[in-house]
């Protein structure tokens, strides 16, 4: 395609074709002659002391190295706000969760090193475990971290602002439920894999990841090598969603190329292995109160909510946080009591996962406010925007907001739509043995980290020799297109043509420290960098083409592979601006730091959580039509509409990608995907059994954007990873509420509907 | 509606309510007791002496007043770049056509005033006249300006680039042909009318007009009354389109004020007034020749066209260098070679008229593309895209774009759309007895005046003593909603709701010179020059609350009627930070000037003409479904899609607005408005001959944006208000040109179409 990239307008992922094609080189892709295959064995037992490794697997045909707790020089602990995981379970150690490593083997074949782990003798000693978190805060539970204060309580916070007690006493309308929600788990395309390098001095890695540089901190700790002779390179990811956001096989790659120096060695997780290893989002339980006046304004709510951490911290205070700060999704109250508690089990531990917390109370908040509105014979749509927020509200975290609100304005596209108007079509329209109904969500998502933790990102762009643009990424790109849009702000801020730029994905060694593709910041925080950087460079192109050609520097324009001198019409090729150039003046570099909430007294937020909260949030209301199969409780949804308030779109075609997979896994967590944790040990070993919805399961999504212009935004985003996960399942219960009353346990399979069908058990112990 | 006001979400009309209710005073509203009325007496005849003016008039009942050349103390002479036109004709002065007004009657009631105008016994010398504009340029023609350099050749100008000739030799297709549309009446709701009241010193007047400012120079100059002592107010419009923008009632209005000291004189033209005596869209003959070569590559333009400029230079210079800046479109050509003629003529004066002088060749060239098309059995859409601008590349004036350009994406847009992508079931849809096809057309508009006539705003905002905005707009409303998007700007920019502004309408006394509603400028350079003036009004706003506060200046945000500190918590309402400011800091000016092209050297430009050439352009694909009744040849058009891109969309509901009319305006240029002049004398007097469609006569128009980011303009938005009237003649031909063959005469009434049906007549005289 001709002519200069210009924000508004779809364009290819730059590397679409080579997608298509077979040629992009993921992680697990890497491979050459004489490489190294390691493989790690896991405890097999939810809970215990390591009391003993045998079988001398280095005598085994093919093994190269056999590494054990004890050949790691570092501190062998992983975790980024509580260090609390081991590389490697030492002897003598205790075992958490099924999956705790306690040795890799180092083969010159991947069956060999597979062969070599299974050969392995392990011995551990059981202890007492605990897999209900609810169970697990009792006094009488085995503790994980003994000694730990707090015990099993991994953390807590809560947020408090009015009388909540005495507003619920004084409301015309409660509602009030306990609402259950699984495990879910991010089944990427690739699972974890890798390759590292070690030479006896330096460390390098290509892994599947979403933070290279913090890998790279936690490598140096828990192996204890300086962070100065660490690489890690990030290629393309085949999907990360919060699950590569953090060490998972980096620290058993480390360990075993620190033992095979001078040879490239590989690993890549089974999915049996990935399914047991890598963080969920955590199952929670979710009590909420809600009241609302006679007039239908909402008042009042009290939330409760208790998440699943496993065995590990990973991220799950921030995710906590995160929770707390959307339980009141986009409405206004008068009074709030929220409080979140996060619970160390024996179960695979929580972690990571697009929407950090935000489904497990977003889906009972909505279900709720769809109970009030049905109350009062409200149309479910002018009930939210009469409680909606607009700038200049406070949320329900006590922020005042500031920026780009689009809760009304998607509401309000909402109601014109035509799924909205023809909802009573539809539901007379049902077959026999069927029924019929539309459900709808409003929701939100923050943007970036929220204060206490610096949401930070640092860009690099380098006019080449050549003419040239090189664009060194500083946050991986997990299949968001992330690294297409940052050649895109750039283009057109240059007004380049996209085959004139280079992309250089994240690399320590070569791109800047810019945080994790997480938070729905990575398009905002390095896009602001990024234009900052572009900026400079193009100043110092001015001033270097105003040499050349005598011109003033306000008379000359970039134009496609040039730039031009307005008045005389005189050009100079960016190749020969170039020439003159020398490298140090065509390799710029800049900063971004996100803006973060300043909130009020009005609210008491407990103990300090940090990254919480949000200052900026996008925005959507969902709509799906739901159809359910009187007989055996089968639920479809033929048609979903998603219209979405992120600020302004770059790229339509991106923006609409985002948003069908969001949705897309939104719908498997409402529908399909029951991650199933039996005394430790997961039952839902692989997708046989952990059924991802396929592109047959899923409705055609109507994407619609209201383009708000965030002023803090590159080109006026805003963050849209996250947010479209949220609302599928609160639109469908909504939707099947019509039909068979509330569903507060999730997923919405056949079963539980059938059975709610029938006026069936409320208890889902029984189903 | 709750919430401060945010662009790219609809907003109704400030004024809107007012509207609908009946209680917008417009200036023919007026009225007060004692209030006097005049009424001007016309030549009647085109071309003459004027001899006597005779009968009395100031004996009959309730004439107060009765007004000649003679009581004029000014140069009597009106016109912006050339004052060629009496405000009235001097005994012994030359009539040049039906409406020069030789006197005007003031009396105390309308009908006396008519009464003794009609009763007047005017003698004029009869001298030849000539009303075609290539017979006027004949040197036996009679002359309208004795004595004048050129003749009847008002003015000319050309464009060259390249080598045409041997270009077009080389071309594989080339098509010519010579296209004649006629005259376009304005044929507002509200036709010419005001009111004015002069003291002994001042003249005090209120009056629909686009540019209150020029008519106070023009007045000052005509009448010999000093700039300062005239206040031009303009109150919203009922319509003006280019025929309010120039003196046409003014005039008058000031000499019957200035006759009767001390009362206030109402003066409002009947619409036969207004047929005969307001500028006109020019009439034109437009001849051009297009060149490709056999892969589809446009290659050369040649273009020479006609304007009929009647009896008065008005606008007409500037209608014909823009009308030469739109020959080439949206195409980039090896060569051009481009000649516009305006020309003296004994017909109704043409001026002013939305789009100026780009229908009269776009219409001719978008006729021409698609007949190549056709010839290479091209996509009419893909032939436009290979050849559509894109930034950085030079347009047919030879301005190299540096700004948004929307051709291709626009095309983009519309190749996906249903009504183009079911053409062909649409065309084999037709019902016997009837013939259906789709046409299509690429439009563009140039922004603003170009360079050398400065386009300039002065904006004024002031924070009220009661915390409300007051927002003194300095360019007139003409029911495009300016004023509106005015407060919508200002509104997003201080996080406010609408209703906290007050809306003051252009007044010479009271607001700033911004220039005329005209040029596609409106909101695009008041809407630069008001940001700006927000931005110090902000600014300062903040330095005082933070005083107040005790804060820091970056610790604040305006919010919806109050100032809120981030860190604090704590809030002023503006009542009460406006009451810590003196008025001098509570009112803030900025100035805007729009950017111009600075043109290369590969272009000639002949004698240099002002406003010539634009740099910025908004773009269209207009895409019609057309009808035709093969007995009769009337023509529908059931369907219309305009797919547009004019920047960011600030207010969707006025976007979609102005396209609805514009396109009306076009389909009733293609299809109805008949403007017809038989020696000089108009023959469709009024509405009843003079067909303007009605919202039966015409589709639904379909709107979609294409919304790029104008770098230049207020929150990315680029003119919108003349661009969609080009697109409907070309479309409607298109399609017509499938059915019936070409249509070089417009409209397309239902007897050209059938005589061309029946291969008949090209020679349209016939018809």
């Amino acid at each position: 395609m001709r002519g200069p990239l210009v924000a508004g307008i779809s364009v290819p992922r730059i590397e679409g074709m080579a997608k298509i094609r077979g040629e992009e080189r993921y992680a697990s892709d890497i491979t050459g002659p004489g490489i190294l295959w390691a493989v790690a064995r896991r405890a097999g037992t939810p809970s215990g002391i390591l009391r003993s490794l045998g079988g001398e697997p280095a005598s085994m045909d093919g093994v190269v190295a056999f590494c054990k707790a004890d050949s790691i020089g570092g501190e062998n602990l992983l975790g980024i706000l509580e260090p609390d995981q081991p590389v490697l379970v030492p002897l003598g150690g205790r075992i958490r969760y099924c999956g705790d490593p306690v040795a890799v083997v180092v083969a010159d074949t991947k069956e060999r090193a597979e062969a070599a782990a299974r050969a392995l003798t392990v011995e551990i000693d059981p202890l007492p475990a605990v897999f209900d978190p609810l169970e697990a805060l009792s006094p009488e539970a085995p503790v994980l971290y003994p000694g730990r204060e707090g015990g099993n309580l991994l953390a807590s916070g809560w947020v408090r602002r009015g009388d909540v007690k005495s507003v619920l006493e004084d409301c015309d309308l409660v509602e009030e439920d306990v609402f259950r929600f699984p495990m879910q788990e991010h089944a990427y395309l690739e699972t974890e894999s890798g390759v590292a390098l070690y030479d006896g001095d330096n460390l390098e890695m290509e892994v599947s990841t979403q933070n290279p540089w913090r890998d790279r901190d936690e490598l140096s700790r828990a192996l204890g090598l300086p962070r100065d002779r660490i690489r890690v390179k990030a290629p393309c990811l085949g999907g990360g969603f919060g699950g590569k956001d953090g060490v998972v096989i980096q620290g058993l790659l480390g360990v075993a190329a620190m033992a095979c120096s001078g040879r490239t060695v590989k690993m890549v997780f089974s999915r049996e292995e990935s399914f047991l290893c890598s963080p969920k989002r955590h199952s929670s339980v979710t009590e909420m109160t809600l009241g609302c006046s006679s007039d239908g304004t909402i008042r009042a709510i009290r939330c409760r909510f208790t998440l699943d951490s496993g065995a590990y911290a990973s991220m799950s205070v921030p995710v906590l946080t995160n929770g707390l700060d959307h339980c009141c999704g986009g409405y206004r109250f008068e009074a709030v009591d929220l409080e979140g508690r996060a619970v160390y089990t024996n179960n695979p531990f929580g972690g990571a996962f697009r929407a950090f917390g935000a489904p497990q109370v977003m889906g009972a908040l909505e279900q709720l406010v769809d109970r009030l509105a049905k109350r009062l014979e409200a149309d479910p749509l002018e009930f939210r925007k009469k409680n909606g927020l607009v700038r200049g509200d406070m949320n329900g975290s006590g922020v005042v907001l500031t920026s780009t609100v689009g809760a009304v304005p998607c509401l309000d596209r909402a109601l014109e739509q035509e799924i909205w108007r023809s909802r009573e079509e539809w539901r007379n329209s049902a077959p026999e043995g069927k029924a019929r109904s539309t459900g709808v969500a409003l929701i939100c998502h923050g943007q970036g980290f929220g204060p206490g933790i610096p949401d930070f990102a640092n860009a690099r762009i380098e006019l080449t020799g050549e003419g040239r643009f090189r664009l060194y990424s500083g946050i991986p790109d997990m299949g968001q297109g992330n690294g297409s849009t940052y050649v895109h702000l750039a283009g057109e801020s240059l007004c380049q043509e996209r085959d004139r730029f280079d992309l250089v994905q994240p690399d320590t060694d070569r791109s800047l420290r810019s945080g994790p593709a997480a938070a729905s910041r990575t398009t905002y925080i390095y896009g602001r960098a990024l234009l900052s950087a572009v900026d400079e460079l193009k100043r110092r192109m001015y001033v270097k083409a105003g040499m050349v050609l005598g011109a003033r520097e306000d008379d000359l324009a970039l134009l496609p592979g040039r730039v031009r001198c307005f008045s005389s019409g005189r050009e100079l090729p960016l190749e020969v601006l170039a020439g003159f150039m020398e490298p140090p003046e065509r390799c710029f570099v800049a900063g971004s730091l996100a803006p973060v909430s300043f909130p009020g007294p009005e609210t008491d937020y407990g103990p300090k959580s940090s990254g919480f909260p949000h200052c900026i949030f996008s925005w959507a209301v969902h709509v799906a039509r739901v159809e359910v199969d009187l007989l055996t409780g089968q639920v479809s949804v033929p048609r979903y509409l998603a219209v979405t308030e992120a600020g302004r779109v770059v790229n339509p075609q991106m923006y609409r990608q985002q948003i069908e997979g969001g949705v897309a896994q939104g719908l498997g967590y409402a529908l399909f995907e029951d991650f199933s944790v039996k005394n430790g040990e997961v039952t839902s070993k692989d997708l046989s059994t952990y059924i991802v919805p396929t592109s047959m399961d899923l409705p055609e999504v109507e994407c619609l954007a209201v383009e708000l212009d965030e002023p803090s935004g590159p080109k006026g985003l805003k963050g849209l990873g996250e947010l479209p996960l949220i609302g599928p399942l609160p639109a469908v219960a909504n939707g099947l509420a019509h039909i068979c009353g509330p569903l507060t346990v999730s997923p919405f399979t056949a079963e539980r509907v059938f059975f709610s069908l029938s006026g069936g058990a409320r208890d889902e112990d029984s189903v």
